[in-house]
Protein backbone atom coordinates (compact mmCIF):
# COMPACT_ATOMS: atom_id res chain seq x y z
CA UNK A 1 0.00 0.00 0.00
CA UNK A 2 1.30 3.44 -0.95
CA UNK A 3 0.32 5.87 2.36
CA UNK A 4 0.20 9.68 1.28
CA UNK A 5 -0.31 12.87 3.64
CA UNK A 6 -2.35 15.75 2.39
CA UNK A 7 -4.02 18.68 3.11
CA UNK A 8 -7.64 19.38 1.44
CA UNK A 9 -9.76 22.51 2.71
CA UNK A 10 -7.14 22.74 5.48
CA UNK A 11 -7.52 19.19 6.88
CA UNK A 12 -4.55 17.10 6.89
CA UNK A 13 -5.34 13.36 6.56
CA UNK A 14 -3.76 10.43 5.44
CA UNK A 15 -4.82 8.51 2.55
CA UNK A 16 -4.15 5.21 0.73
CA UNK A 17 -3.07 6.07 -3.57
CA UNK A 18 -5.18 3.73 -6.08
CA UNK A 19 -5.45 3.90 -9.25
CA UNK A 20 -2.26 4.32 -12.21
CA UNK A 21 -1.26 7.57 -13.92
CA UNK A 22 -0.64 10.93 -13.58
CA UNK A 23 -4.35 11.77 -13.79
CA UNK A 24 -5.61 8.51 -12.70
CA UNK A 25 -4.67 8.87 -9.04
CA UNK A 26 -6.95 8.84 -6.39
CA UNK A 27 -6.58 8.96 -2.25
CA UNK A 28 -8.69 6.86 -0.09
CA UNK A 29 -8.76 8.77 3.23
CA UNK A 30 -7.80 6.83 6.40
CA UNK A 31 -9.67 6.76 9.26
CA UNK A 32 -7.00 7.02 11.84
CA UNK A 33 -3.62 7.17 11.64
CA UNK A 34 -1.16 4.71 9.68
CA UNK A 35 0.69 3.60 12.61
CA UNK A 36 -2.23 1.61 14.52
CA UNK A 37 -4.64 -0.39 12.76
CA UNK A 38 -6.76 1.62 10.98
CA UNK A 39 -9.47 1.45 7.69
CA UNK A 40 -10.05 2.90 4.76
CA UNK A 41 -12.91 4.78 4.58
CA UNK A 42 -14.28 4.89 0.83
CA UNK A 43 -13.90 8.20 0.94
CA UNK A 44 -11.67 8.48 -2.34
CA UNK A 45 -10.68 11.93 -3.70
CA UNK A 46 -8.64 13.10 -6.63
CA UNK A 47 -4.82 13.49 -5.94
CA UNK A 48 -4.65 16.24 -8.09
CA UNK A 49 -7.28 17.92 -6.10
CA UNK A 50 -5.10 17.97 -2.73
CA UNK A 51 -1.50 19.02 -2.06
CA UNK A 52 0.85 16.64 -0.97
CA UNK A 53 2.74 16.88 2.53
CA UNK A 54 5.90 15.17 3.74
CA UNK A 55 4.33 11.64 4.49
CA UNK A 56 5.12 11.49 7.92
CA UNK A 57 6.53 14.36 10.71
CA UNK A 58 9.75 12.79 12.01
CA UNK A 59 10.20 13.32 15.51
CA UNK A 60 14.01 12.68 14.75
CA UNK A 61 15.84 11.72 11.46
CA UNK A 62 18.41 9.43 11.45
CA UNK A 63 21.02 9.34 8.41
CA UNK A 64 23.88 7.53 7.79
CA UNK A 65 26.96 8.99 6.20
CA UNK A 66 29.20 7.18 3.55
CA UNK A 67 27.20 3.89 3.26
CA UNK A 68 27.80 3.51 -0.59
CA UNK A 69 31.91 2.92 -1.16
CA UNK A 70 32.11 4.94 -4.78
CA UNK A 71 29.95 8.29 -2.87
CA UNK A 72 32.28 7.84 0.34
CA UNK A 73 35.49 7.90 -2.58
CA UNK A 74 34.47 10.71 -4.75
CA UNK A 75 34.28 12.75 -1.48
CA UNK A 76 38.00 11.65 -1.03
CA UNK A 77 37.20 9.60 1.76
CA UNK A 78 37.85 6.35 3.25
CA UNK A 79 34.98 3.80 3.76
CA UNK A 80 34.21 3.42 7.69
CA UNK A 81 34.45 0.45 9.05
CA UNK A 82 31.40 0.78 11.04
CA UNK A 83 28.09 2.65 10.18
CA UNK A 84 28.48 6.27 11.59
CA UNK A 85 24.90 8.62 12.45
CA UNK A 86 24.02 12.21 12.52
CA UNK A 87 20.54 13.87 12.96
CA UNK A 88 18.78 16.05 10.79
CA UNK A 89 16.15 18.11 12.98
CA UNK A 90 12.34 17.83 12.04
CA UNK A 91 12.35 21.68 11.25
CA UNK A 92 14.89 20.69 8.22
CA UNK A 93 11.80 18.57 6.92
CA UNK A 94 9.88 19.68 3.68
CA UNK A 95 7.50 17.75 1.42
CA UNK A 96 7.13 16.87 -2.40
CA UNK A 97 6.65 20.20 -4.61
CA UNK A 98 7.66 22.46 -1.34
CA UNK A 99 10.68 24.32 -2.43
CA UNK A 100 14.60 23.87 -1.27
CA UNK A 101 15.39 26.86 -0.01
CA UNK A 102 19.42 28.29 -0.54
CA UNK A 103 20.52 29.19 2.48
CA UNK A 104 22.54 32.11 2.63
CA UNK A 105 25.55 30.98 4.29
CA UNK A 106 26.37 28.49 1.54
CA UNK A 107 27.70 28.92 -1.95
CA UNK A 108 27.60 25.54 -2.25
CA UNK A 109 24.64 23.16 -2.66
CA UNK A 110 24.58 19.14 -3.09
CA UNK A 111 21.90 16.74 -3.72
CA UNK A 112 22.16 13.35 -2.23
CA UNK A 113 19.54 10.52 -3.36
CA UNK A 114 18.46 8.25 -0.66
CA UNK A 115 15.84 5.25 0.51
CA UNK A 116 14.35 6.35 3.83
CA UNK A 117 13.28 4.34 6.22
CA UNK A 118 9.93 4.80 7.91
CA UNK A 119 9.64 3.43 11.39
CA UNK A 120 6.13 2.45 12.15
CA UNK A 121 6.24 1.59 16.00
CA UNK A 122 8.24 2.85 19.35
CA UNK A 123 11.23 0.14 19.80
CA UNK A 124 14.71 0.09 20.96
CA UNK A 125 17.64 -2.22 21.04
CA UNK A 126 15.71 -3.87 18.31
CA UNK A 127 17.79 -7.74 17.18
CA UNK A 128 18.06 -7.79 13.55
CA UNK A 129 15.26 -10.50 12.72
CA UNK A 130 12.89 -7.78 14.19
CA UNK A 131 14.03 -5.10 12.39
CA UNK A 132 11.64 -5.85 9.59
CA UNK A 133 8.60 -5.64 12.08
CA UNK A 134 9.64 -1.73 13.43
CA UNK A 135 10.22 -0.74 9.22
CA UNK A 136 6.22 1.03 8.29
CA UNK A 137 7.51 1.60 4.89
CA UNK A 138 9.76 3.51 2.66
CA UNK A 139 10.01 6.97 1.13
CA UNK A 140 12.43 8.82 -1.20
CA UNK A 141 14.84 11.55 0.53
CA UNK A 142 17.04 14.08 -0.80
CA UNK A 143 19.42 14.53 2.41
CA UNK A 144 20.28 18.12 0.87
CA UNK A 145 23.91 19.23 2.20
CA UNK A 146 25.85 22.63 2.25
CA UNK A 147 29.06 20.95 0.83
CA UNK A 148 31.07 23.65 1.97
CA UNK A 149 29.88 24.29 5.48
CA UNK A 150 30.27 20.44 6.02
CA UNK A 151 34.40 20.89 5.00
CA UNK A 152 34.77 23.93 7.28
CA UNK A 153 32.31 22.52 10.79
CA UNK A 154 33.26 19.47 12.66
CA UNK A 155 29.78 18.17 13.15
CA UNK A 156 27.07 18.48 10.53
CA UNK A 157 24.16 20.33 12.24
CA UNK A 158 24.45 23.18 10.36
CA UNK A 159 25.67 21.87 6.95
CA UNK A 160 22.49 19.22 7.18
CA UNK A 161 20.50 20.45 9.38
CA UNK A 162 19.34 23.63 8.05
CA UNK A 163 15.55 24.47 7.05
CA UNK A 164 14.06 22.39 3.62
CA UNK A 165 17.35 20.31 4.00
CA UNK A 166 15.42 17.27 4.19
CA UNK A 167 12.76 16.75 1.20
CA UNK A 168 10.89 13.50 2.17
CA UNK A 169 8.13 11.97 -0.27
CA UNK A 170 5.93 11.47 -2.33
CA UNK A 171 4.69 8.83 -0.23
CA UNK A 172 5.57 5.49 2.13
CA UNK A 173 5.55 2.43 0.08
CA UNK A 174 5.03 -0.48 2.71
CA UNK A 175 4.97 -3.62 0.53
CA UNK A 176 8.55 -3.08 -0.79
CA UNK A 177 11.96 -5.59 -0.78
CA UNK A 178 14.47 -2.41 -0.43
CA UNK A 179 17.53 -5.04 -1.15
CA UNK A 180 18.02 -4.06 -4.62
CA UNK A 181 16.18 -0.92 -5.59
CA UNK A 182 17.54 1.42 -7.99
CA UNK A 183 18.05 5.22 -6.94
CA UNK A 184 18.24 7.92 -9.29
CA UNK A 185 18.56 11.88 -8.93
CA UNK A 186 17.95 14.13 -12.01
CA UNK A 187 18.40 18.06 -12.03
CA UNK A 188 16.42 19.86 -14.49
CA UNK A 189 15.76 16.34 -16.00
CA UNK A 190 19.08 15.59 -16.39
CA UNK A 191 20.74 12.41 -14.49
CA UNK A 192 23.48 13.12 -11.66
CA UNK A 193 23.08 9.83 -9.33
CA UNK A 194 22.50 6.34 -10.21
CA UNK A 195 23.06 3.80 -7.92
CA UNK A 196 21.14 0.56 -6.23
CA UNK A 197 20.42 0.06 -2.77
CA UNK A 198 22.08 -4.03 -3.24
CA UNK A 199 25.78 -1.06 -3.24
CA UNK A 200 25.11 -0.52 0.01
CA UNK A 201 28.23 -1.22 2.46
CA UNK A 202 25.56 -1.44 5.51
CA UNK A 203 22.57 -3.01 5.03
CA UNK A 204 19.53 -1.58 6.56
CA UNK A 205 19.10 -3.80 9.18
CA UNK A 206 22.86 -3.58 10.67
CA UNK A 207 21.62 0.54 10.61
CA UNK A 208 18.10 -0.19 12.39
CA UNK A 209 20.06 -2.52 14.91
CA UNK A 210 23.18 0.25 15.44
CA UNK A 211 21.14 3.56 16.43
CA UNK A 212 18.37 1.31 18.22
CA UNK A 213 20.99 0.53 20.48
CA UNK A 214 21.76 3.94 21.28
CA UNK A 215 18.17 5.16 21.30
CA UNK A 216 14.45 4.80 20.93
CA UNK A 217 13.14 5.10 18.07
CA UNK A 218 9.19 6.60 17.85
CA UNK A 219 6.85 5.87 15.02
CA UNK A 220 7.02 8.70 12.32
CA UNK A 221 11.30 8.62 12.84
CA UNK A 222 12.74 8.50 9.71
CA UNK A 223 16.16 6.76 9.14
CA UNK A 224 17.89 7.91 5.76
CA UNK A 225 20.27 4.83 4.19
CA UNK A 226 23.37 7.01 2.43
CA UNK A 227 23.58 8.76 -1.39
CA UNK A 228 24.97 6.48 -3.75
CA UNK A 229 28.05 8.65 -6.68
CA UNK A 230 27.21 11.28 -7.89
CA UNK A 231 26.67 14.17 -5.97
CA UNK A 232 27.01 17.61 -7.27
CA UNK A 233 25.53 21.10 -7.16
CA UNK A 234 22.19 22.39 -6.93
CA UNK A 235 21.73 26.23 -8.50
CA UNK A 236 18.41 28.81 -7.40
CA UNK A 237 16.22 27.93 -10.09
CA UNK A 238 17.09 23.76 -10.35
CA UNK A 239 14.58 21.12 -10.04
CA UNK A 240 15.94 18.42 -8.50
CA UNK A 241 13.84 15.12 -8.61
CA UNK A 242 14.64 11.51 -6.92
CA UNK A 243 13.47 8.80 -7.78
CA UNK A 244 13.36 5.43 -5.80
CA UNK A 245 12.04 2.16 -7.78
CA UNK A 246 9.18 0.77 -6.34
CA UNK A 247 8.26 3.89 -5.04
CA UNK A 248 8.06 7.05 -6.82
CA UNK A 249 9.81 10.46 -7.81
CA UNK A 250 10.19 13.37 -5.13
CA UNK A 251 10.63 16.36 -7.08
CA UNK A 252 11.48 20.41 -5.49
CA UNK A 253 12.84 23.33 -6.62
CA UNK A 254 15.26 25.22 -5.40
CA UNK A 255 14.52 29.04 -4.59
CA UNK A 256 16.61 31.73 -3.00
CA UNK A 257 15.70 31.91 0.86
CA UNK A 258 13.45 34.88 1.13
CA UNK B 1 11.14 34.03 38.31
CA UNK B 2 11.87 30.55 38.23
CA UNK B 3 9.55 28.34 36.21
CA UNK B 4 9.01 24.42 37.08
CA UNK B 5 7.60 21.42 34.87
CA UNK B 6 6.28 18.90 37.22
CA UNK B 7 3.68 16.14 37.38
CA UNK B 8 1.38 15.80 40.20
CA UNK B 9 -1.34 13.48 40.79
CA UNK B 10 -1.12 12.59 36.96
CA UNK B 11 -0.92 16.23 35.79
CA UNK B 12 1.26 17.88 34.08
CA UNK B 13 1.49 21.55 34.97
CA UNK B 14 4.59 24.45 35.14
CA UNK B 15 4.72 26.20 38.35
CA UNK B 16 6.75 29.82 39.66
CA UNK B 17 8.82 28.44 42.33
CA UNK B 18 8.53 30.68 45.32
CA UNK B 19 9.99 30.44 48.97
CA UNK B 20 13.44 29.27 50.27
CA UNK B 21 15.56 26.11 51.50
CA UNK B 22 15.17 22.88 50.55
CA UNK B 23 11.91 22.99 52.39
CA UNK B 24 9.98 26.01 52.32
CA UNK B 25 9.94 25.61 48.47
CA UNK B 26 6.45 25.98 46.78
CA UNK B 27 5.21 26.17 43.25
CA UNK B 28 2.91 28.44 42.29
CA UNK B 29 0.91 26.51 39.45
CA UNK B 30 0.82 28.01 36.42
CA UNK B 31 -2.64 29.26 34.23
CA UNK B 32 -1.58 28.23 30.74
CA UNK B 33 2.35 28.08 29.55
CA UNK B 34 5.19 30.11 29.76
CA UNK B 35 5.52 30.38 26.26
CA UNK B 36 2.58 32.94 26.23
CA UNK B 37 1.67 35.86 28.48
CA UNK B 38 0.89 33.46 31.83
CA UNK B 39 -0.89 34.35 35.21
CA UNK B 40 0.07 32.47 38.37
CA UNK B 41 -3.19 30.51 39.83
CA UNK B 42 -2.31 31.45 43.11
CA UNK B 43 -2.63 27.85 44.02
CA UNK B 44 0.29 26.50 45.97
CA UNK B 45 1.61 22.85 46.29
CA UNK B 46 5.15 22.30 48.25
CA UNK B 47 7.82 21.04 45.86
CA UNK B 48 8.38 17.92 47.90
CA UNK B 49 4.76 17.00 46.77
CA UNK B 50 5.43 17.03 42.89
CA UNK B 51 7.98 14.93 40.78
CA UNK B 52 10.02 17.58 38.95
CA UNK B 53 10.34 16.84 35.30
CA UNK B 54 12.55 18.40 32.52
CA UNK B 55 11.64 21.88 32.65
CA UNK B 56 10.87 22.31 28.72
CA UNK B 57 10.48 19.25 26.32
CA UNK B 58 12.36 20.51 23.27
CA UNK B 59 11.74 19.41 19.79
CA UNK B 60 15.75 19.45 19.11
CA UNK B 61 18.89 20.49 21.52
CA UNK B 62 21.44 22.10 19.89
CA UNK B 63 24.54 21.53 21.65
CA UNK B 64 28.05 23.30 20.80
CA UNK B 65 31.36 21.56 20.81
CA UNK B 66 34.42 23.02 22.26
CA UNK B 67 32.99 26.24 23.70
CA UNK B 68 35.69 26.20 26.34
CA UNK B 69 39.64 26.31 25.56
CA UNK B 70 40.99 24.59 28.69
CA UNK B 71 38.19 21.95 27.61
CA UNK B 72 39.86 21.81 24.13
CA UNK B 73 43.27 21.36 25.32
CA UNK B 74 42.43 18.53 28.00
CA UNK B 75 40.68 16.15 24.78
CA UNK B 76 43.63 17.13 22.71
CA UNK B 77 41.95 19.52 20.30
CA UNK B 78 42.61 22.43 18.68
CA UNK B 79 40.36 25.40 19.36
CA UNK B 80 38.10 25.91 16.31
CA UNK B 81 37.87 29.47 14.64
CA UNK B 82 33.52 29.34 14.24
CA UNK B 83 31.36 27.16 16.45
CA UNK B 84 30.30 24.07 15.31
CA UNK B 85 26.97 22.32 16.64
CA UNK B 86 25.77 18.66 16.65
CA UNK B 87 21.96 17.77 17.96
CA UNK B 88 20.72 15.69 20.85
CA UNK B 89 17.26 14.19 20.15
CA UNK B 90 13.99 14.94 22.43
CA UNK B 91 14.64 11.27 23.10
CA UNK B 92 17.48 11.82 25.08
CA UNK B 93 16.23 14.09 27.55
CA UNK B 94 15.28 13.89 31.08
CA UNK B 95 14.96 15.48 34.10
CA UNK B 96 16.00 16.25 37.74
CA UNK B 97 16.34 13.11 39.79
CA UNK B 98 16.23 10.71 36.62
CA UNK B 99 18.26 8.18 35.67
CA UNK B 100 21.24 7.84 33.06
CA UNK B 101 21.24 4.76 32.13
CA UNK B 102 24.89 3.54 31.35
CA UNK B 103 24.65 2.44 27.69
CA UNK B 104 25.64 -1.12 26.63
CA UNK B 105 27.81 0.12 23.44
CA UNK B 106 30.33 2.07 25.78
CA UNK B 107 32.46 1.58 28.47
CA UNK B 108 33.67 4.85 28.95
CA UNK B 109 30.64 7.70 29.89
CA UNK B 110 31.62 11.36 30.83
CA UNK B 111 29.77 14.27 32.01
CA UNK B 112 29.99 17.91 30.90
CA UNK B 113 28.04 20.27 32.64
CA UNK B 114 26.95 23.33 30.50
CA UNK B 115 24.87 26.37 30.65
CA UNK B 116 21.55 25.72 28.69
CA UNK B 117 19.95 28.34 27.24
CA UNK B 118 15.69 27.83 26.93
CA UNK B 119 13.94 28.92 23.51
CA UNK B 120 11.30 31.31 24.45
CA UNK B 121 9.87 32.03 20.65
CA UNK B 122 9.84 30.66 17.16
CA UNK B 123 12.46 32.58 15.16
CA UNK B 124 15.09 31.99 12.74
CA UNK B 125 18.28 34.37 11.26
CA UNK B 126 18.45 36.50 14.88
CA UNK B 127 20.52 39.42 14.55
CA UNK B 128 22.68 39.98 17.31
CA UNK B 129 20.84 42.36 19.32
CA UNK B 130 17.32 40.64 19.20
CA UNK B 131 18.94 37.33 20.97
CA UNK B 132 17.64 38.26 23.99
CA UNK B 133 14.30 38.65 22.99
CA UNK B 134 14.21 34.71 21.71
CA UNK B 135 15.41 33.59 25.57
CA UNK B 136 12.61 32.37 27.44
CA UNK B 137 15.70 32.02 30.16
CA UNK B 138 18.52 29.33 31.40
CA UNK B 139 18.63 25.72 32.92
CA UNK B 140 21.64 23.21 34.18
CA UNK B 141 22.40 20.19 31.77
CA UNK B 142 24.66 17.28 31.68
CA UNK B 143 25.65 16.57 27.62
CA UNK B 144 26.73 13.36 28.97
CA UNK B 145 29.27 11.58 26.48
CA UNK B 146 30.19 7.77 25.41
CA UNK B 147 33.66 9.17 24.78
CA UNK B 148 35.13 6.04 23.63
CA UNK B 149 32.11 5.93 20.70
CA UNK B 150 32.53 9.56 20.26
CA UNK B 151 36.71 9.22 19.49
CA UNK B 152 35.76 5.81 16.76
CA UNK B 153 32.53 7.59 15.20
CA UNK B 154 32.69 10.65 12.70
CA UNK B 155 29.49 12.30 13.89
CA UNK B 156 27.74 12.06 17.30
CA UNK B 157 24.36 11.16 16.81
CA UNK B 158 24.93 7.80 19.27
CA UNK B 159 27.80 8.91 21.21
CA UNK B 160 25.85 11.92 22.49
CA UNK B 161 22.80 11.06 21.53
CA UNK B 162 21.24 7.96 23.14
CA UNK B 163 18.63 7.64 25.54
CA UNK B 164 19.06 9.79 29.05
CA UNK B 165 22.06 11.47 27.54
CA UNK B 166 21.07 14.69 27.98
CA UNK B 167 19.37 15.80 31.60
CA UNK B 168 17.97 18.99 31.94
CA UNK B 169 16.95 20.85 34.90
CA UNK B 170 15.80 21.58 37.91
CA UNK B 171 13.72 24.27 36.36
CA UNK B 172 14.16 27.56 34.01
CA UNK B 173 15.40 30.83 35.71
CA UNK B 174 14.10 33.86 33.71
CA UNK B 175 15.77 36.59 35.78
CA UNK B 176 19.86 36.00 34.98
CA UNK B 177 22.56 37.80 33.41
CA UNK B 178 24.48 34.80 31.84
CA UNK B 179 27.79 36.50 31.24
CA UNK B 180 29.65 35.02 34.02
CA UNK B 181 28.43 32.54 36.48
CA UNK B 182 30.07 29.69 38.00
CA UNK B 183 29.86 26.18 36.42
CA UNK B 184 30.70 23.18 38.72
CA UNK B 185 29.89 19.64 38.30
CA UNK B 186 30.45 17.13 41.25
CA UNK B 187 30.43 13.44 41.50
CA UNK B 188 29.37 11.66 44.64
CA UNK B 189 29.95 14.87 46.20
CA UNK B 190 33.37 15.53 44.87
CA UNK B 191 33.90 18.61 42.35
CA UNK B 192 35.30 17.34 39.34
CA UNK B 193 34.80 20.66 36.87
CA UNK B 194 34.38 24.50 38.03
CA UNK B 195 34.30 26.86 35.25
CA UNK B 196 32.99 30.54 34.43
CA UNK B 197 30.78 31.21 31.73
CA UNK B 198 32.97 34.10 31.08
CA UNK B 199 35.46 32.02 29.44
CA UNK B 200 32.95 30.66 26.57
CA UNK B 201 35.05 31.46 23.43
CA UNK B 202 32.03 32.18 21.82
CA UNK B 203 29.40 34.30 23.67
CA UNK B 204 25.70 33.16 24.07
CA UNK B 205 24.82 35.40 20.86
CA UNK B 206 27.08 34.68 18.51
CA UNK B 207 25.93 30.91 18.99
CA UNK B 208 22.42 31.86 18.79
CA UNK B 209 22.90 34.17 15.61
CA UNK B 210 25.18 31.18 14.28
CA UNK B 211 22.56 28.32 14.51
CA UNK B 212 19.31 30.86 13.91
CA UNK B 213 21.06 31.96 10.33
CA UNK B 214 20.44 28.19 9.31
CA UNK B 215 17.18 26.87 11.06
CA UNK B 216 13.70 28.01 12.81
CA UNK B 217 14.77 27.80 16.37
CA UNK B 218 10.76 26.57 18.06
CA UNK B 219 9.62 27.59 21.87
CA UNK B 220 11.36 24.90 24.03
CA UNK B 221 13.84 24.25 21.97
CA UNK B 222 17.30 23.98 23.77
CA UNK B 223 21.18 25.38 23.61
CA UNK B 224 23.84 23.63 25.14
CA UNK B 225 26.35 26.12 24.95
CA UNK B 226 30.10 23.91 25.76
CA UNK B 227 31.43 22.71 29.06
CA UNK B 228 34.57 23.62 30.47
CA UNK B 229 37.73 21.48 31.36
CA UNK B 230 37.44 18.38 33.61
CA UNK B 231 35.41 16.28 31.90
CA UNK B 232 36.04 12.44 33.53
CA UNK B 233 34.25 9.01 33.88
CA UNK B 234 30.65 8.15 35.34
CA UNK B 235 30.56 4.90 37.38
CA UNK B 236 27.31 2.66 37.80
CA UNK B 237 26.17 3.94 41.11
CA UNK B 238 27.43 8.03 40.97
CA UNK B 239 25.39 10.63 41.54
CA UNK B 240 26.47 13.35 39.35
CA UNK B 241 25.38 16.98 39.86
CA UNK B 242 25.38 20.11 37.64
CA UNK B 243 25.22 23.40 39.34
CA UNK B 244 25.45 27.03 37.53
CA UNK B 245 25.60 30.00 39.80
CA UNK B 246 22.07 31.77 40.08
CA UNK B 247 19.92 28.61 39.07
CA UNK B 248 20.96 25.71 40.92
CA UNK B 249 21.41 22.18 40.66
CA UNK B 250 20.60 19.15 38.95
CA UNK B 251 21.58 15.79 40.22
CA UNK B 252 20.93 12.31 38.60
CA UNK B 253 22.37 8.90 38.87
CA UNK B 254 23.43 6.00 37.14
CA UNK B 255 22.20 3.47 36.97
CA UNK B 256 22.98 0.34 34.47
CA UNK B 257 20.65 0.13 31.46
CA UNK B 258 17.76 -2.21 32.11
Amino acid sequence: MRIARFSIDGNVAFGAVEGEGPDGLVLDIIKGIPFADFELSGTKVPLSKVRLLPPVLPNKVVAFGRNYAEHAAELGHEVPDAPFAFFKPSTSVIGPGDAIAYPSFSQELHHEAELAVVIGRMCREVPRERVKDVILGYTCANDVTARDVQRREKQWARAKGFDTSCPLGPWVETDLDPSDLAIQCTVNGEQRQLGRTSEMIHSIEELIVNISEAMTLLPGDVILTGTPAGVGPLSVGDEVAVTVQGIGTLTNKVIKRG
